[in-house]
């Protein structure tokens, strides 16, 4: 069936129950949501919108969007500071969608609310007429009104940042190769990568009055430590090869200088970039073992002598230029 | 120009401006604001979607989409009672926008911040590749906690409506007919109640304490109070030559019967349909005359005896049968 008539219907049988969890939502059925925040933490708010082709493959799974949409939007709230509560969703919906679709659209938001402990609290749903279009504000709170910001980096500060990078930049270049018949491991590891990002809430909170800044990676590593930089009117060299990359990332992209070069300047991991002064390093290296998250020195933050925010060097201490280049347009 | 690599520059130079009411949101440059809500009121939250030739022509100017998209979602603020307090706004634009239509799109906006005493607190902004989409979270402050919902109407209520209903369905119609070289007054009255419908954020905070519910009127009359109907499991009659009716819309309108109905079951006024107990009717009237509002009886509450939730009646006592029953499918 396609939507139309029907929207209370479905509002009521999918969506409503996501928004058990606070009475002020009142089930989705009124004009808004009323919600009391904690009084002694401020309210974070972020918004991350999603355009079907643009953000991920028209063929995706409906709750592999879902959990993307979410992750995505936590992860801000991750690289803030704060721990998330609740979020709206609106929707635009092309004419044909069925109701599969949103059946499982709203069972991977259901398992999402349940991992991160949030609940739906409002939204919209109307209907358009070619793209997706999938629209989250998330709201946390900031506790003691604490946050990580991108202005605080200082001249002097070492470059971290978790996990891996380049995993979802490869793992969306399989799911767009439509050739590839059946994944293998390494495959499944890298879509899986692109489709779960895991923001990093736990990493974040802990990173209060530690770090000096915090982004996520979004845009791309050189590109988001471009807007620290540029918000701390200071820039940034970078070890390449310190860059830390998955053994499935190797296995598939090492072959290829090229694609190496490109998981640095591509985005999606969603893992956090942050800066702490030095002597804070010992800090971080318990920090890791504490939450079992790799958190790599890949840098140190420097006088911003010219335009060139962000540098990145060989071991030899040779410049590598990088074809992609948009982290200057800011 | 077209957007692209220049997406932070225009955040730069049309938004961030509009954030300047708000420090927490550290001029949109951050991943997310940092709000303190006002601790003795509760939060309330909003959203609302727009799709370009969906909810307004293509050809509307920029200034009129923004206060349109602001206006919208104030409006749902209003029909809770509570007070407006910031937005957050996301935008899927097409690769082909220029930068006089953003530049435009932020004035309207800049000139609603002003009008309405709100600030912009964050967003996101990506590219799609045809409809424009936007998006808007709206916030409010529900004084002592207390909102109007729509669940509250009891049988034996009288329904009130705002303003006059119909004039944006009209306004709406003139616009789209191609054919119309020069607008006359009535005209230019009617197409204005559609790109620039007015919250009654004033009258909603009012009817705290004195309407047992309300809603505003964005699907239309017959529609809308089937919700509140539904939501508190009542029935409504009204009187449908009562529904009020501006001197412009009878001059463009009642030539024709069928346009006549049709103004009850188009929406997008954003007047106010609130029930009130039969005594406290003069109060209402009181009202009326303060804030120099048109309140308008049109009904009444009765038992729901059958699946018809709102039923029209003309002057004689017969029941008056509409072409569009979408209400009934809620």
């Amino acid at each position: 069936m396609t939507i139309g008539l029907d929207e209370f219907e479905i509002i009521r049988t999918y969506f409503s129950p996501l928004s058990k969890g606070e009475s002020g939502a009142y089930s989705l059925l009124d004009d808004a949501a009323k919600v009391k925040f904690n009084s002694s933490s401020s309210t974070i708010i972020t918004s991350d919108l999603m355009v079907s082709g643009v953000h991920f493959p028209l063929t995706e799974p409906a709750n592999y969007v879902a959990a993307r949409l979410l992750r995505v939007n936590l992860s801000d709230i991750a690289a803030m500071g704060a721990v998330p509560v609740g979020y709206t969703l609106s929707l635009a919906l092309p004419d044909n969608i069925n109701i599969e679709w949103i059946s499982s659209f709203s069972k991977g938001l259901a398992e999402e609310q349940e991992l991160f402990g949030i609940t739906l609290l409002g939204g919209d749903t109307t209907k358009c007429s070619s793209e997706m279009v999938l629209s989250v504000t998330m709201f946390g709170e900031a506790k003691d009104n604490s946050v990580l910001l991108r202005s605080g980096a200082r001249v002097g500060d070492e470059v971290f940042v978790s996990g891996y990078i380049g995993d979802a930049f490869l793992g969306l270049s399989i799911l767009q190769e439509e050739t590839v018949d059946s994944y293998n491991k390494t495959h499944r590891y890298l879509i899986n990568r692109f489709r779960k990002p895991s923001p990093r809430l736990e990493l974040g909170e802990k990173l209060i009055g530690i770090a000096t800044s915090a982004i996520d990676v979004s845009d791309g590593l050189i590109s988001d430590l471009g807007h620290v930089c540029s918000a701390s009117m200071v820039s940034a060299n970078i070890l390449f090869d310190k860059v830390p990359v998955s053994k499935a990332a190797k296995l598939t992209a090492f072959k290829n200088e090229n694609i190496r070069k490109s998981l640095i300047t591509a985005g999606d991991d969603y893992e956090l970039i942050f800066t702490v002064p030095s002597n804070r390093s010992g800090i971080v290296k318990n920090l890791s073992l504490e939450l079992g998250i790799n958190l790599t020195k890949i840098g140190n933050i420097v006088n911003n002598k010219n335009s060139q925010l962000v540098s990145a060097f060989d071991l030899d201490g040779n410049i590598i230029s990088l074809d992609r280049t948009g982290f200057r347009h800011f």
